[in-house]
């Protein structure tokens, strides 16, 4: 097995994950790495949980303020959150510990679009950062690092923070190395350029994550899988909606609006997308592009099949399988695929100049087309609003899906008005559900309201909609938006109270 | 006085106001210049709205969709609101007949980020245009046209409509010549290129307006001042508000988070931001640039002074006086104000490029940061969203201010939740009110609620926000944005039954 930290100097600071960790200190601001449970630190978190559990044991206080790219694994964010060991978590977590913690109210999380993170760390925006911790999946002689599955922020990190721990993982495929492109160009303004992307093919920066070497203050060696994220196959819901989507494409299609080769896509991840991309394939479509966050096991499929010509994203999501499929043509998909860092996989201004197809999902949508892609029941936190508004504002096509219902027909995903807006009706243009696909694009918010309940909600709610709709629009305060303020979250309530929102028969 | 129409053929199209009307008909989709109550056509729409008298009391329906850049002025909307003329009005309107209609219910609006107008046109969202009014301040010998007093989206109608009529308003400053950018180098995706701005100065563009001389209609000759914004000193209200800014805005350059030129400004109109205008000059402040919509009269004394270098903006908006001083020293502001259309003025591209400074009026902000700028009590339109998101979303800095009180302290600014969002809590850094400023940069939603409630709300509506925060992070559903469904929109309920906010004692 090649050795992977080729630089002399740093093979130096090689030391166990438990000795790394106690670099850390109680309060500290720690910028680690990982996206979408890849790329993300190993070792060192698993043992700096260890050493808080012990210092609270002692009755000691030991928190952390945790910056990440996005969402980890349970080796972190359920590690640390399992000692209670974050005061402040941002800026996305799928987590259930994690999630529990903060819906306590027992720790802080701020929820950011991920295109803001990087800048607002240079901007001073959260202070200083004390430490990164970064995976990456080796060293080069020259000191310059190979990324590992995940880029995320690790280029603001390693930049920003005072010492830095690297992770080096052996299990990360050799063959990564080549497919990256971090770019240096940024930076504060006034002094910002162009950022010269023109296609999601291009490559306009480095292979490799620079770090100045008198930061490292650790060089921990791992050799472990990232979060394995098992592919579930769609199941009937997520045909049907993801054949609701087609469906519109084709008909953009047909109406000249859209090329056969469409537009760069980005896609969320899940059984709803997995169909989407399924479709695709079915529907004869080739030399498609990708300008996304993650590549999951779709998409590898996909670009094997020449339906994705190439796919830009930060951060990879493969299943064991997928793993497998991408180290054994790992020479293969490093021509056709690119890894960036999240500010410009995200970034408005290369979103808005490519003119993506944005295919998110959501939690709920209301009937005017505001979209709640965070909460539950206006409270409750689930993972956060990562990309999606990155994504939705920029593209040339905003597109929210979700089931019509959840919780076995209890929940659904229409509402009379939104517990939480994360998307505003400035920026929704299509909502689809298994049930059918509204178009919102040049309309105003009543004829909105009136797509979203006929062509969208399930035919159990669909009557509460339309009487609640009627109504407002007879007796509402405004003839704008029609609400009933006395009942437009009655549902959630009842929700809150029962556990559903159909009313009691 | 010279003459203002120098191309012979476009000369040979003169006629009445009356005869270019009539060249619309009923249904038509109309694109027509105008923001801010600048550069609108001034004679065509009243002609259009006198025939559509005529039609409707022989009791024929005649009625138009329009667009035009943002707001315009009595002799357009507000003709065109009289005689029930539209029925559909986008993307932004201030007028109170129209407003009174579309809140009556009786034509539909649609509320746009201004940034997302013209491409929304260009991808054919909004279906064809069949005729563009526009006025200019002249015509050149070979067609071209020297822009009036805005631009807007006057490039994408002229090019997009199938029909043209122009106004040539005498009125205008023969001076305004030259000073306009229009970029020519737009292109639908996937063909869209990086914009070649730096700086709030450079020009990218042409000075005059293209227009394909086969399509014009009609050209009509106008005398006629733009809608006149009297210009109000700033109160008490506005001058604390603007105090509370100024003093941060000291504060981020003690930091070194700003140098003492700021980062080019964008700012809204009205009081609060003359009282804003009036501090950078005392406050000491030169050399400043501003990336903007609208240049009023306190920018004009701003250049003036020196305490501006420059403005970039897509339209003005001037008092009697502050045109007089305009047209007096016209060669002057010359060198000192671009105007662009803005599509590129409210650019997402390049306002987080240059990292402007956003200083946006709001209509209320809840505890956690989420803003309306839109609606009273949920339904009822005001204006719209105008230039705020783009704005907001893609600056250095997002600052939303109001007075904490409305209808002599009936109505509070700081609510438990927004009855509309327009900006959500990802997009909103400082919160101003005259009671004080909330900077909620790296604040999780519960740390916000504290100081907006302590910093931003009135003291008389303070104990019961906090009691509602109280209450909502010990009973709430979750403790991350802990909300009481039931009760969480209830003071807009009260406000719409009783006319105040306050619980009555």
């Amino acid at each position: 097995m090649p050795r992977r930290i080729d630089n002399a100097a740093l093979r130096d600071r090689l030391m166990s994950a438990a000795d790394a960790a106690a670099l850390i200190m109680p309060g500290d601001t720690v910028a680690m790495s990982g996206f979408t449970g890849a790329g993300y630190p190993k070792a060192v978190p698993l043992a700096l949980a260890a050493r808080m559990e012990v210092a609270h044991a002692a009755g000691e206080a030991f928190r952390i303020k945790l910056l990440t790219g996005a969402s980890t694994a349970p080796e972190l964010d359920g590690a640390l959150a399992k000692v209670g060991g974050m005061e402040l978590r941002l800026p996305y977590q799928s987590d259930p510990a994690t999630r529990a913690r903060i819906n306590a109210g027992e720790m802080e999380y701020i929820d950011l679009h991920l295109s803001h993170v990087a800048q607002f760390a240079w901007f001073g925006f959260f202070g200083d950062i004390d430490v990164a911790v970064v995976e990456v999946a080796g060293i080069l002689e020259d000191g310059r690092l190979v990324p590992s599955t995940s880029v995320g922020n690790n280029k603001t990190w390693l930049e920003q923070a005072g010492k830095v721990i690297l992770e080096v993982n052996r299990r990360q495929s050799a063959g990564l190395e080549g497919m990256h492109d971090i770019y240096y160009g940024t930076a504060l303004p006034p002094h910002r350029l162009p950022i010269p992307l023109l296609k999601p093919d291009d490559r306009i920066g480095e292979a490799y994550l620079r770090c100045d070497p008198d930061k490292v203050i650790a060089v921990v060696e791992t050799d472990a899988p990232d979060r394995n994220t098992h592919f579930a196959a769609p199941d009937a819901t997520s045909e049907a909606i993801a054949g609701h989507l087609l469906e519109f494409l084709a008909h953009e299609v047909k109406r000249g609006r859209l090329t056969p080769q469409l537009l760069p896509l980005q896609s969320g991840v899940g059984n709803v997308a997995n169909a989407v991309l399924s479709g695709l394939a079915a529907g004869g479509y080739r030399d498609l592009t990708a300008f996304t966050e993650v590549i999951q096991d779709g998409m590898l499929g996909l670009i094997k099949q020449g339906v994705l010509r190439m796919a830009s994203a930060t951060s990879f999501s493969l299943s064991p399988a997928g793993i497998a499929e991408f180290d054994a043509h790992v020479e293969f998909y490093r021509q056709r695929i690119v890894l960036r860092p999240q500010e410009i996989s995200n970034h408005p201004e290369l979103i808005r100049r490519l003119g993506c197809i944005a295919l998110n999902g959501m939690i709920e949508a209301d009937i005017y087309g505001n979209v709640n892609s965070t909460h539950i029941a206006g409270g409750r936190i689930m993972n956060g609003i990562g990309g999606s508004g990155d994504f939705a504002r920029n593209s040339y096509l905003s597109v929210f899906m979700a089931p019509s219902t959840a919780k076995d027909g209890a929940v659904s995903a229409i509402v009379p008005m939104a517990s939480h807006v994360d998307h505003t009706e400035h920026d929704t243009m299509v909502v689809v559900t298994e049930q059918g696909l509204a178009d919102l694009r040049g309309l105003s918010p009543k004829q909105r309201a009136q797509v979203v309940i006929e062509r969208c909600a399930h035919p159990e709610f669909r009557p509460q909609l339309q009487d609640y709709f009627d109504r407002a629009c007879r007796d509402g305060y405004g003839g704008h938006t029609p609400h009933l303020l006395g009942e437009a979250l009655s549902w959630h309530q009842r929700f809150i109270e029962t556990g559903s929102m159909q009313v009691a028969r």
